[in-house]
């Protein structure tokens, strides 16, 4: 038994609540367990600089921490961002791009912010899930506003994390699992069960080809979980 | 009458959630009208480097705004900070010091960050009302631990804006407000009704020793309701 | 009696020398007392960018020291500015703007370099009253190539420091004074009366209604006699 | 057939010529194909700050590209370094010290650095592998020496990718492949046929479990490959 | 006799290998004795941008050190270029351009990169002695390609280290002779023996007029039999 | 004859003035022609760290210009210091240290700051001349505090330019005459007659060994009058 009384297979409490902020053209506030992240989706009327012109447009992605969402103070990136953030931010990016028809979109930019107010696991995962709804609540925008005929995605999508911890497979790991995990798994998946991130490190030793398996198979089951959370949202 | 239907000597709705995130020794959220912050205080067991040895703490301040707290994105100070930010949370920084004992709080440091979630005039002002309350908070923290005696603080402290919009003088000014202001000025009073902090700026023009008094008794005004809603925070 | 012979009520000795270098379109040395700046105004054929089109011009400043102008070297601004000086700048280029005729002076900028050579004590404030010196010396050159039709400024304005030191109340307050003032107050005032700018700090405890009326009253007195001298100079 | 006339699931020709420079403890040149990557082991006599004390040392890697490394000329990251050579030098740390004794090696540091001459696909697990090779030559020169007993690496490790182009696997993409790949993924693996990271991303579409199950069974037969090229190399 | 067994005017054995790398239009790896760099032309249709519309052409220079190219291990540059690669690099690139016809090249630049992969001494001569032969085959390519008429170069241009070590005047330091080399002289000379540049520094005390002609003698003797290496590398 | 009726052996008017402000240990104004340069020693009772427990002492320079020091403003280096910049610096701080004895000025360090007031060629060398007087100033002033026995300075050492204009060799180049020099050369010469730095640059073709020769016995002159009038200023 895990020491939040979850299942191993189990997922933690998901709230995603949209609209959230008032500014932005999509924005929700997702909570996993005691992560929680607000993530905002921005337009911008122009395209990045390498597809001026092509007709297609882009969705890019940053990622921050509050200084206060951590155990100790996490001092603020004011000089340069670390790599780890770098790292998320693309994977974010990279995520939502794959569920989007650029042509569609037209020669327009979507700026996804993820900005996490309280950190306990799993943050990344979060953003692309709360990234994912915010984004389609600013296509609708761009949809009610008759800029765009349709919303220009073509599949859902979801992230979690699954890990070994004491020879288990777990998954969706809180801080104090992840801590001391030694394998450490984040898979992002689409509603036609396909794959578009996997990305495994052994941060202590390394895992067998089985470990791998079960990990995959926990994974689906959580990422399938959240798609339905997040049509619950959309079609509310 | 103003568009919200507030009297010119009259406050916005007021909010202040204590306690708002698990991780930092006191935090809040406080509401002015749209206008939200999160205000967190962090203690470190070290003081500033040029106080070292001497018996003092420190009290600093951060300030940041989240992209999607404003009305068009704001890009993330991640190459430096902007002239805006350090102003304010100097600001910040000076008037929470001014109601501090130092030498009581010890050789340790409390880390103010206030991270603006959504943005509607009066983000500083709100960071220095929510930012005390963090910082008693905090402080009641080390007094539960035993760490310290008593809650190292001599006064209340809060601050507002007000200003002259069409030949008016207002409190508590709201973007739609502040953005077309001719003078803005921000107030930091105690409850012992002494000015810790006066900023007036004519935006355009200049301001008559008349507007001037007029000015400084509306913010007395909102200083002593602010101050009284925080009693009732911390005394709850 | 002030550790220099002056009356609380006195400034120290001014002098402006105009056309202090070759190379600007407008330069002086300020000196009071022992604070030397110098102030340089110089014509850029081109608005700030958001005015680009708008037929309106704009007057920026920028403020620096020299290392050996203060007691302890003071290392240089290479890698990033200092919240203090963008502070200043801010302050200097807001109190010169509010006496332009933005539209009169056309479609360009003037850039107003202080340039702190000693520093004892005001030195913000004599950027501005020497600054003013130079802004207008460029606007005649500008006049005398027959650019502009005639100087586009509205008023005279200059700046002082009040502050409260062993609780009394002082104008133009030295190094000296300045570095142990429990109240330090920066005072911007045109030829009209009227403020431009207040910004009044308690650096240590708080100031009272009755103290604050008095220092306006001494800091009318100095503008006044800083703008007599800057119309000798101008008027030579 | 492949444009080099190669089969899918075979690796490029692999030269890896061991101490290559004459500074360095340890260095090699890796050629996989027309990529080259000088990879270079320093070790400096003090581990990493935040394990000062434990008695472990540290393995830490960076990674750049020559502006003449790539098709058109690569910027020098001389201001910042961007986010995939973060990523990539995090990657071969990572790896590396999966296979590393850290109580073994004692405290102090070995530095990492895979500097690409010429690139044509692959230059990130090229890095590992040639890492790898120079990590044991530095080792054995600390055994030389007489500061360490025996080499403190518990297993061989090499790296290899493999994609999708064209609908089909492929195993070790060069430039040309890897430039329109849908699928891009990147194993590790040691000699007890453990993964210690798996980096699958879809850069366009997604991929199924199916095609998932046959990259890992090309990377696998890569990275054996590769690990036998290593061990003649070491035993000569 | 010297520690390598060369007599003082005697250069080291040197190499110049032409089309080192297959993406740059031209590149070398050059060796002088132990220290090697590579040296690449990489051409950009565009010229400088102060030379934009002037039909000049512009030859720039950048110069770096792979971390494990020295002794101990040299960080990297990617947060601010040192001062003396910064010297360098403005120093090949003024030699390489004054045998360059600006006009004939056309609005164009090219850029030389100087990459040392191992350094004992010279690493900034070779480069100009280096990069001029990669520059010459980029025009080369040039010309090939049908856009230049003809290889835009007036001279022949190479460049020597001479020195005063132990009193004795020697020219061609490795670094062994240069770390205590009292006075340290470069010259970059053309095929008309005329001087391009002369920068000579007594790292230690002083030098004479005597001790001036000699060094300016031997540097004579070395760049001339550089350029007779250089002439059959090219005409090869 | 020249454009201001100079010789062209002749050095312009030159005007030290000690003691110029009142912060450092050592000022000085040093004038030549309109070139105006402050020079400050300030002296740090730390030395610099690679020379910590040797005994020995340290003399570094910095170099700025301020913006209105030029023809067309030019602006801070406040994200980077520029090439130019750091050239100068090293050049100055090396030329100085060659005439201070290290052991004998103790573990301390002294940073000459060289700032530009206004420029008009020649600001480099103007440097080492002024920096020099200021030096000794502070050094005398740490004699006069007992900290040293004596001005632990071994030489007089003084700097001039030198260049081909026209066709003519010439002393002294002001702005006029650098900005359209063939050839541009920098002595700096200490009271024994040697050279400590020579460093001449043909910036547009090349010079022959009899144009050296010239230049060389000019500026031999310009040195040793500079160095009259630094005798002066220190005898005085």
């Amino acid at each position: 038994m895990r020491y939040d009384g979850r299942q191993n297979d189990e997922i933690r409490p998901v709230k995603i609540t949209p609209d959230y902020l008032m500014h932005p053209a999509g924005s929700v506030l997702i909570e996993m367990g005691d992560t929680k992240v607000i993530c905002t989706a921005s337009v911008e009327e122009k395209t990045a600089r390498h597809l001026t012109g092509t007709g297609q447009g882009w969705v890019t992605a940053e990622y921050g921490m509050l200084p206060g969402s951590t155990g100790s103070r996490k001092s603020r990136e004011r000089n340069k961002v670390d790599g780890r953030s770098q790292e998320i931010q693309r994977l974010v990016g990279r995520a939502l791009r794959s569920v989007v028809d650029m042509e569609a979109m037209g020669e327009r930019s979507v700026w996804i912010d993820c900005d996490v107010i309280q950190a306990d696991g799993g943050t990344r995962t979060a953003s692309i899930t709360g990234g994912y709804v915010a984004l389609v609540l600013a296509f609708r925008k761009l949809v009610e506003e008759g800029i765009l005929e349709k919303v220009p995605v073509t599949n859902y999508i979801s992230a979690i994390s699954v890990g070994i911890i004491d020879g288990e497979v777990r998954l969706d790991l809180p801080y104090e699992e992840d801590s001391r995990a030694g394998v450490d798994m984040n898979i992002v998946m689409n509603d036609a069960g396909e794959y578009v991130e996997i990305q495994g490190t052994a941060e202590d030793g390394a895992f067998t080809p089985e470990e791998l398996r079960q990990m995959l198979a926990f994974a689906k089951k959580g990422c399938e979980e959240l798609m339905k959370i997040q049509k619950e949202v959309l079609e509310a």
